[in-house]
């Protein structure tokens, strides 16, 4: 039995933050909002954080989702502008937990490999999948919203996944359901 | 003619957040609150970004500073880690704009210049300066209490520090108070 759900994803960055919301159910999943935020025109790197902030309050009060997806951030060899990523991020994370909304991420190669069924896929295979699979009437405004839309499936897949659990035989399985049986010294 | 202010300091990480309040008015300060929030116990890192939030939003809503200041960071090898470094600041600098307190920051060494004289000065060295200048009755907890204690009497200064101005007889400062008399084409 499964439960509809609301999830954003977001790709958030210095220049763009792209965010995608879906609305799922068991398998079934459709686009609510797909966009980015531009801040390029934006000097002041403090205004650029307000920008972010406001637009994910935005976002959050307007969907109210159940959950946030963020990926995992791959890391780039330049230190600078992973400090910039965290605190982009950082604000996008405070943005949700301030709703109350918890956060889940997952790693690029996981997200990718939920989308195509590769895990070395590029951007564009993404976005070509996304369209296929949530029906999209408009080309989406870039592949950072696509980017986002992506966390936001991969996330969505996980929660139809059946859990592990241990095989009914095993010991473990016996011990779970007959805690009683238990001799301890 | 100088103004009171409330200028909150703040060292942000993953596993301590140093916190130092101040009252300044011109050049006399007073310490109102200087601590640090651990967070070495809490494993879960979206937990911990919770934690920082909130201890946040409480130090913002006690003491209503005018100001937050942080230190731009130092740029470590560890790109992992300057990533996790990013997103407490980015978590932190949130709750200031949510509450829409202005964040500024300084780099290390000119938040050392401004405590010792000295921008190569240690923690200790800027410890001992703090406790000298704010007359601390208590041990401070740990150096990162002092270190974000030091951004905000950093930023205390540059608030009494004269604002750069044009010279009184230059073309300058004649343009700037006879606007009246410029012909544009």
């Amino acid at each position: 039995m499964t439960k509809e759900r609301i999830i954003i994803g977001i790709d958030p960055g210095t220049r763009l933050m792209g965010y995608g919301v879906i609305r799922t159910n068991g398998a079934r999943m459709e686009t609510l909002a797909l966009g980015v935020v531009r801040m390029s025109s934006i000097q002041d790197h403090y205004r650029r954080m307000s920008h972010i902030l406001e637009k994910m309050y935005e976002l959050l009060d307007e969907f109210h989702p159940d959950c946030m997806a963020i990926e995992a951030p791959f890391y780039s060899k330049n230190v600078q502008s992973m400090l910039k990523l965290g605190r982009a991020q950082g604000v996008a994370i405070a943005a949700a937990l301030s709703r109350n909304v918890p956060v889940c991420e997952y790693a690029p190669r996981k997200i990718k490999m939920a989308v195509t069924g590769r895990g070395a896929a590029s951007k564009e295979q993404v976005a070509v999948m996304l369209k296929q699979m949530l029906h999209f009437s408009e080309e989406p405004e870039s592949l950072d919203a696509t980017d986002a839309l992506a966390v936001a499936v991969c996330h969505a897949n996980q929660l139809i996944l059946p859990q592990k659990t241990a095989p009914a035989g095993s010991w473990k399985a016996f011990v779970s359901k007959n805690p009683q049986r238990i001799v301890r010294k």
